[in-house]
């Protein structure tokens, strides 16, 4: 039997209250590496095409249904008495369902595609058990439950508390994952009870329930614990942020990409990067940048919604916001911020300079401090600047505004009417001089300066 | 017995030569947290609150001096003779005193007031001792002197170097922070000699003279080695600034502050944050900058000195200097840097601007390339924006002046005299046209570089 | 006999495909602090002044030529046959040589010259052996090939894959590296084969046939395994570099250089950094650059090329480019850029600016958004700015130009002649005042975003 042969349903448990992370904002919706962990986990589920996904929510589930946007089924948990009982709000979802199912959390969002997989396809090997357990070996060898097994048969789930030490000897420990068969899993709950200290209906129950009916349980281990870490508290999505770049960092250099401090430079979750890519220290990537072949990245460079083609050099300090464009060997300098502009082949904006809704021509030269005037206080407006142009330094374009190829626009100047192709347009006013005028105002001011001791 | 039953006196050794550190600022002096290091240890000692607080320097006592500026009295110690020598130094500070000494040193700043506390008390303790000694249990096992005791009671102390194996192999160490009753304090060191190879007199001997002479000498352990780790090399400065980053990183975190990269971000020891504040990489926090929820720090930001009020954004590439102070929802863009200047609600600074001494009404909204000429060599000047004015980019304002409500400076005017209300103020020239122009200055150019080659 | 008893000859060996690179750039060129890796092979064997050097190239030969420019004979292995037929390659470039032959590795460059002069020394020491091994015990106890050794003296080199569990077991690993008499090389190179499973000639074997022959061959061991750490991805790339700044950080702070996140900051090669100097966060030195004593240099800055003298302040946010030169006490501050410039003794330029080929007097003040325009799009020209000059905010300085000394340009300019002495240049056009024009636009504008909708 082949994990294909049936259908999967995944139920994702999201209705804790997230009280350490200390936040207005849903807990499974916090961000790694830029998107909500949810989404994560949503990714790598969707590697097993599930026939239906049901989230289990409580507190916080208008901001998950504004997340998700119909691409789950949401069921209510409310009041909350336990994982038992948040895995039965799902019953009425999968009514009919006939399959196996997964049970996943949000907060654990890095389980591996090919680790639910192997949840999946136990449920259909060796004496075909009812329950599959997810079991780890910690690094930490806390106070997790343990799974008391022997080949792979598990004879009890017992609480860290309730261990005896022959128990707590044992190192297998259970993530709280499971793969259950459909026609089992709601049976099973309906026959689990709250008889214990917190008064709740536990999940992990269903397997003493189980084994007591002469059912299978079998228990699988990952060999990568830090896939079935839990994140509770902002610390924990911290390090669940590091280890994902650390991950993502290696992959980078393993394709062909220098990184001259990997630990200073973050990836979003869909960085595309070509190879003999140049990131120097201290790089942000936010969603969306896509970097091509022999492109240098100099330090303190930020980039987002970014497109940089073949032997672009962009930075130090190059802010690259959504909608930057830069066509093949343009340059971007220092202190320069570009938004909605297209940057044209071997076009250069070195230095200290605003691009925003802007189309710049190949081999274009856009001189220190210009600025595109791209908003009235109302609305975005377009400037076009063509091949070849001269931008002068200290330039105000006014947008709408266009600027032909080859023209030249004086340093200084406030352009706000079309300039042709190959014109000059010089905005400048009258220098007016006035000699010793300063001679005599800093004798004045000295003088002023003094008194005021 | 209470600790608040008697009196405490603090001596604080600071009269060391700092050799080690290579320069000219007294050691003492070289700040963690972008405070002194002797400040983290006053603040400490003076939740205890001393009757006496006195610092023992010798050179740079002039720093201390102007540093402290009478917050403890200074006891000279020249010449250097030796850490009993050094306490020496206090007596006449404390003549008439009549309470418990507390030992501390100006280079271990990061002991704990509970711990200088427990000191305290255990001299009030079981068997009332004359000399407490805190000891601790070192991570590297390195060459520290050794504590020699039995259930708490100190039989000896031994240098290193003067220790059997036997000796060795006891793991408590001499941190060399003491409590010692006032009574017996001088009289002890009065009784240390310099028959060592050093030719110094000791304070730790003190130990060993009130152990002759029957009087009884306790030891308590701190848990934490790091709060008794000196600081002797600009090393073990970074190594001490890194354990308190850490530590604070991690106190941030578990209050709702999620930080993207702990490790890339750096407190003030003065920073106060909100609740689901947002910190992204490679921020840094000066001294006086006060966060309030929901606001949002982007990459690269430098803050001193400013209060974020709710709901503000800035960054990436935000410097805010002292004085700056950003209203309910505001934002400030890449490389803006504002100096003693309030934005007021919802106003918008998003590019390549300087705002100094100046202040902007709500809703306005500050172009890209906007200068405040706050200084005219001499004097700073002001710069006043009323509620919703909008400063077209690369625009001057040359202070003082004031723009006021709703008016409109348009783009690249440098702007010198009052804006009124609803008023548009244009500073603009001619726009000359020279058609051809350009086309004919490439030729040129062209063929002069060609020729030049 | 002493190591300059005779000429020594340096083969390196650099012929490798570097495949798990994926770069289109030879392997040994990928720099390490800012130099190409073998180039701090060839300073470090530089020091034991060797009368010959041979570097064997296979692929990539033209880039090494280019890089090396002829300060190294090149011998082409083609095909590559395994590091014995290397080394064999050399055999014509040495003819005639009668010394002693270090034999090293492009990609293991970081081999100190006192290792090499003890194995080099070795040669002629006790029993005055033919090949002299440099052995290393490895961190990870990986699969290296062993050197089976007693006292000294090599009993036989044997493949991790061909070695016995005793042998396994001991430690001492081959690094590849090897001093060897001139007299013997060829000769035992002569008599290697390829019959193994890759069918290569090994250089490892001349031992085994040297240890046949009656020869001595000794092993040396090195205490830092670091040090014969070869770089075969960009991930070991990264660890050297790590490795490297990891240490030159510690000799800045040893140096009385205060680093408050010495792991934040990357040195070059050839960084040279007075006393007293405090180096914030996240700052990154590029090749050339020397501080002198009682520099500051704040977060997020980027210098190459720049010579900052005593009492210099720069950043948060300094960007200075090569040929920048910082007279004493001089200041720049956020967002600025200099090239080329010289800027006087206690001339500021703090915000937003850019400075380039320019000399800057004494004293003088650039204002907020001052650019020099110093490119007009063929040809760069200079701006020469006088002692205590004040440059207005947002002025541009249309070079070539010079501003006199005491000049004063008011904020605004854009200054296409000379300013002389004393003199103020005033460039501003006509302040237009539309009374009640802004709130007519509001309105209006108010109205057409209103039927947008």
């Amino acid at each position: 039997m082949t994990t294909s042969a049936r259908p999967i349903a995944a139920i994702i448990l999201a209705a804790g209250k997230g009280t350490r992370m200390k936040s207005q904002r849903h807990k499974v919706l916090h961000p790694i590496a830029g998107r909500p962990m949810v989404e994560h986990l949503i990714e790598a589920v969707g590697e097993l095409q599930p026939e239906r996904m049901v989230v289990i929510v409580g507190d916080g589930r208008d901001q998950l249904e504004t997340q998700l946007d119909g691409r789950a089924e949401l069921a209510l948990q409310e009041p909350q008495l336990g994982t038992g009982h948040a895995v039965q709000q799902a019953q009425s979802a999968l009514a009919g369902f006939t399959g196996d199912v997964l049970i996943l959390y949000g907060d654990v969002p890095f389980v591996r595609p090919e680790t639910m997989r192997a949840m999946i396809e136990r449920l259909h090997g060796e004496n075909e058990p009812d329950v599959v357990v997810l079991g780890f070996e910690p690094k930490d060898g806390l106070q997790y439950g343990r799974v008391i097994a022997e080949n792979g048969k598990i004879a009890k789930m017992v609480e860290f508390k309730d261990a005896s030490d022959a128990e707590k000897a044992c190192t297998l420990c259970n993530s709280g994952l499971m793969a259950v068969r459909g026609e089992a899993l709601f049976d099973l709950l309906s026959k689990v009870d709250n008889a214990n200290s917190q008064g709740e209906y536990y999940l992990v129950d269903i397997v003493n329930v189980a084994n007591d009916e002469g059912r299978y349980c079998a228990v699988i281990s990952t060999d990568n614990p830090d896939e079935v870490a839990g994140i509770n508290s902002r610390a924990e999505l911290a390090a669940a942020e590091a280890r994902w770049q650390h991950t993502r960092r290696l992959q980078a250099m393993a394709d062909g990409v220098t990184l001259t401090a990997p630990e200073t430079v973050f990836f979003s979750w869909d960085t595309k990067l070509g190879r003999d890519v140049l990131v120097e220290p201290n790089v942000i990537f936010g969603p969306g940048v896509v970097v091509e072949d022999n492109v240098t990245i100099h330090a303190f460079s930020h980039l987002e919604g970014a497109h940089l083609a073949e032997g672009v050099e962009i930075g130090p300090y190059a802010r690259l916001r959504p909608g930057s464009v830069l066509e093949e060997g343009a340059k971007v300098g220092n202190f320069v911020e570009m938004k909605k502009t297209t940057l044209g082949k071997g076009a250069k904006a070195n230095h200290l300079t605003y691009l925003g809704d802007a189309t710049v021509g190949a081999q274009a030269n856009i001189g220190a401090g210009t600025i595109t005037c791209n908003y009235d206080g109302y609305f975005k407006h377009k400037t076009r600047i063509g091949a070849r142009a001269f931008i002068g330094s200290n330039s105000a374009l006014i947008a709408p505004v266009n600027i032909g190829a080859d023209a030249i626009v004086a340093a200084g100047s406030a352009v706000s009417r079309d300039v042709g192709e190959g014109e000059l347009r010089l905005v400048r006013a009258d220098q007016l001089v006035k000699p010793g005028w300063a001679d005599r105002f800093h004798d004045a001011m000295k003088k002023k300066k003094a008194g005021g001791k």
